[in-house]
């Protein structure tokens, strides 16, 4: 699993871009799409500040996990009581971005990852084989990505007493196909990926965090359903996958459907 | 992250072991103890067959994501409809422990996992350094432990009904120490692990999956907590961790402390 891209690099872009003011971010688009895909919360955090001009909101990088226990032990004092090491805090590599209530309380609207598994698309495209002895053409599937459910398990924490969970996992590579995909060698003949194999696939890894739910959907309304006459609160991440690399385009109005949600839900206007 | 011990072996183990009936494997404990860590969910089966006489108990080493899908699915349509490798399956190291209730159905009353992540204590005891110039004394702890979380999701939609979350993860290794550890060099001298410095406690990054309850707790009876009137339930892992090996005799204790609360909220007799 790696992270999209280097970051320090993308950080310095999305200042530039910053101090050229929001317009320029959007002009710029489609020049730097694809660069970006670590750091597009920001550009998400830069919308919001221009489409809600009336609402305070603030992007932080990090959570520290007293907070979340001092969340979990507001609702119910026998939990958020264990901690081992004083500073622990998650880093979701999006960031987290949250808005200030009515009632001057830091709500999330906003928690995103990238991740990127599988490198067989470009491996075929470029003819480079794989294994230990430099002769497959395919890697089999590693098993990083389960790692991704340990944040989506903090932030649930920390969001037990919302309503909704703006949490987008954007999945990237060939680990994380969802229909079948024709690769050209180098030479011009093909393969074809299949999204249904064992070595390959591992989105089956991550949709235990989304109850089976649909991919590619917005999953950000928490669902209730009922069981024994009582209501259980199921908190959905919401998947989106492409084999090929996120572009900011494809990635805002995703984060938009998010937020909307949350502004229908809890009316802080 | 290693798999506590040589499963093949074990399994062999255990075979003569049960070969030599029920008696026999307690009293053989003793010298068997550390050696059987992945295994001691067959020591628990065979003692709640025997406990439990006129209880059918069957054990699996894993379930299908179908499974899963189909009971989430049967509490609400809206969930359990995404998979991708049809055999896809879930493999929890110590399996899965489940009673046929008076309908019929099989509901799981034990699924365990033994994780073992530190090698320090081993390492100074020895002697040996570690690291890139093979100078330093400790390892920077690493974070496959995260993985855990999500064998623990599976198992939570598949309980999504229960009102018992019997899931038990037991922790090894300098890693998960809860207070501080003095070791001494092959030449006498001492060396103190300090439980609470971030480069090698990892407690924290399981510590989500119970809401920061307490570690060496049996957390196996859901908590349900109100949220605007609203009633959720919780799922809490129970987390066991020690330093040092774990043994049959120690966790037999546990095991049957989950089972007792099942059957207590249960009463399948």
């Amino acid at each position: 699993m790696q992270k999209m891209a280097k970051k320090q690099t993308d950080r310095l872009r999305i200042e530039k871009l910053k101090s050229s003011g929001p317009k320029e971010i959007f002009r710029n688009n489609a020049q730097i799409h694809d660069k970006l895909v670590n750091n597009f919360s920001k550009v998400v955090f830069e919308k919001l500040k221009k489409d809600f001009p009336n609402l305070e909101f603030r992007f932080r990088d990090s959570l520290y996990k007293k907070e979340i226990n001092e969340k979990l032990n507001s609702v119910d004092s026998r939990l958020g009581i264990t901690i081992f090491v004083e500073k622990a805090s998650i880093k979701p590599d999006g960031g987290i971005i949250e808005v200030k209530d009515k009632n001057n309380n830091w709500r999330i609207v906003l928690v995103c990852e990238a991740k990127h598994q599988g490198k067989d698309i470009d491996n075929i495209r470029q003819g480079i084989l794989v294994g230990k002895n430099n002769n497959q053409e395919l890697m089999v599937a590693g098993n990083a990505i389960e790692r991704s459910h340990k944040n989506i398990n903090e932030i649930r924490n920390i969001m037990i007493n919302e309503k909704h969970f703006p949490y987008i996992l954007f999945l990237q590579g060939s680990n994380f196909l969802t229909e079948p995909e024709t690769i050209k060698r180098p030479d011009g003949t093909e393969v074809i990926l299949k999204h249904d194999i064992g070595s390959l696939n591992r989105i089956d890894r991550l949709t235990s965090a989304n109850y089976s739910l649909p991919i590619n959907k917005n999953s950000c309304e928490n669902i209730f359903i009922t069981i024994d006459g009582k209501s259980v609160m199921l908190q959905a991440v919401s998947i989106y996958t492409k084999s090929t690399e996120w572009t900011i385009e494809e990635m805002l109005p995703i984060n938009d459907g998010c937020f909307k949600n949350f502004i229908k839900n809890f009316r802080f206007n």
